[in-house]
């Protein structure tokens, strides 16, 4: 709340923040990681003639966008049609909305495209396309859809050889709206390990869509893109022969998960949540702090990986872990650091009004619980800068 | 987002919006459901010589506030400094901050109590009670603060027979700040099933703040406020002997993992997610919609308990459950609706852009995902008003 008149004050007594001197819980956004990550999904698509749509619906932040986005007019992926409104407000102008499209939504998705923002739905029933085609009849404008592949069975889409239901969406769509193409997202790499199992799962998102463009292009249907992602298979990726394009979205900041994954190195992680020591219970071997799952989220992703880091891992004041340390439990406000069960070693001596960041499970859960990044690079604890972020539908 | 204008709308054209017009995914608060939840609850303490400060954590919204508190201006309990600000701008005068205290957040009780609110601290350390003096001191405001209780060794406190702590954080306080009394929350009934485990929760929750305040007392000390509270707790006491106040939050909604403990029906539950039908995957008993993660919060409290709820129950557009149908996987804005795993019975017949109202694991998290209340009554699917609700720190 107060974190803004912090930082204008340090402006105005010409020094800057200090993580210190930050309300907390709050959200910090190490901006060098932030940019190596970003880098290195770049050099790793450039190899491939593929555009990078990153989803922005892990940052929700105009000036995140700005730094993930290979132009700030997009491409862009969305997960909500708010995130659709504010990053057109931004100038972005060009987005897919990548949830299955309800009807209802269709005047909303109608008003941005008269904005002049070329923003695309998903769908994957027939019913869904009629609804597009109706909606775009009405209003003289024709929405482009690309129809959703389903490559691992985790979620929603089409079968990628259900030609039968492909083209009955695809001869809805095309006419009075617009067959945009195609786009799978392999949800179910989440779940791999090791890199041969991740380039399994990025040839089946590729061969998901490419066979369905196929069935599409054979019955004469256009089928100009061809999209997959997920950040994994984006990071292992070998062949992307018949893909237009990549979105991915967590790799921006990177996770636990995505650690546990093997995507990243824990030092990877940009983001992290400030926390102040508000207690002791020694017997217990806890230390407790202000950051609870109302800072961090209830994401527990890492549960079911090697390492189970709790609700987050703790880290010093400049980001580096202390060995073991995790977050054992949460309630709303009250975080409880203690020692990974089983490890040796010892917590670190922490006083009361000390400081520590956490390191999240899941970018997407924790970032949302917040309204800002504040902005640090490497290890120093200057505050550069304080960067909105917005939720809500 | 457009929600306000179509409630503006219908209220322009003279008819109410209903719960078919707003946008998904939404939070729904049916009021008669909270009015009788409350009634419940005063009724139920009317026997004790006690007051109610509720916990406004769970609701975060200034009109939700003035139903469950009883007056405008409290007693109420917060878990935040930002809830404290916003409540007392509101006009709420008499608020605990019911969470540790960090000694750089003293600034900013200061700062309210300058405004004539009357804000207390919990601590449970001398470090925090010779902060919160030396904070006195500097101010010349004698800062109030409760010291916080260990009833059931869930989370923070001292063992209520620690006589030596209690005295000196006590004597710490004494004199240069103000000894408000003893605090505790009985966490642990949470786990507790039955009436008789629930009863024995609430005596050692009583117990607990009555012996530690005998202990203050015996050595001189003041000890005015002897606080207890956890919605099951006060659902099952049958004994507040030396108790001045009860606090309790979730109970104004109540939710699914309440309703596991024995505290309420699932008919009791006046909060919902509204969400709109997005897809189907027929083969494997799959509905999609519109409402994931982050319309419903990962809390999975349920999982512990002797019925699962996965991520929520799922209801009709009037709030009534289908049987056995639960929301059983959520990703970020997708939800995965299907029957409880060996239940009989069959889904649902639910066509794209059909309507559902989720009933949530947890209130706390789930409200806390949204920025607004909308309001019914019982069945009906009007929408009376819509209520903001806030979060930050």
């Amino acid at each position: 709340m107060n974190d803004t008149s912090v930082l204008e004050q340090s402006a105005a007594n010409g020094k800057a923040a200090s993580l210190c001197e930050l309300e907390t819980p709050c959200l910090v956004l190490d901006r060098d990681r932030m940019e190596h990550n970003i880098a290195r999904l770049r050099g790793r698509l450039a190899r491939f003639d593929v555009s990078l749509r990153p989803h922005l619906k892990t940052a929700k932040s105009v000036e995140v966008a700005r730094a993930v986005m290979t132009s700030p007019a997009g491409p862009a992926t969305v997960s909500t049609l708010q995130e659709a409104a504010l990053f057109a407000a931004a100038g972005v102008r060009d987005m897919i909305y990548a949830v299955g499209i309800a009807p209802a939504k269709l005047a909303r998705v109608l008003e941005l495209r008269a904005e002049g923002v070329d923003l695309a739905v998903v769908l994957d029933t027939v019913e869904q396309a009629e609804a597009v085609a109706a909606a775009s009849r009405q209003a003289g404008v024709k929405i482009p859809a690309l129809i959703e592949i389903d490559c691992d069975g985790h979620r929603s889409g089409v079968q990628p050889k259900d030609a039968a239901r492909l083209l009955a969406i695809g001869r809805a769509l095309d006419g009075p709206a617009e067959l945009r193409g195609v786009l799978t997202h392999a949800g179910g790499s989440y779940g791999a390990r090791g890199a041969v199992a991740l380039q399994q799962c990025a040839e089946a998102e590729r061969r998901g869509v490419v066979d369905a463009a196929a069935i599409l292009r054979e019955a004469g249907l256009p089928c100009p893109v061809v999209s997959v992602g997920s950040t994994p298979t984006a990071h292992h990726v070998t062949d992307l022969t018949g893909v237009t394009e990549v979105r991915a979205g967590v790799f921006v900041f990177f996770d636990l998960v995505m650690a546990g994954v093997g995507i990243c190195a824990v030092e990877d992680i940009a983001l992290s949540v400030l926390a102040t020591v508000i207690g002791h219970q020694r017997e217990k071997g806890w230390i407790l702090i202000d950051a609870g799952w109302m800072a961090m989220s209830q994401d527990r992703g890492t549960a079911k990986q090697a390492v189970n880091q709790g609700y987050g891992l703790v880290c010093d004041i400049a980001g580096v872990p202390y060995p073991d340390v995790i977050l054992a439990d949460a309630n709303q406000e009250h975080g409880v650091i203690a020692l990974r069960p089983g490890a040796d070693g010892a917590l670190p001596e922490l006083a009361i009004g000390d400081r520590v960041r956490i390191l999240p499970n899941h970018a997407c859960s924790t970032a949302a619980q917040h309204r800002s990044y504040h902005l640090v690079r490497g290890g120093s604890d200057r505050v550069e800068a304080e960067w909105p972020r917005f939720g809500g539908w």
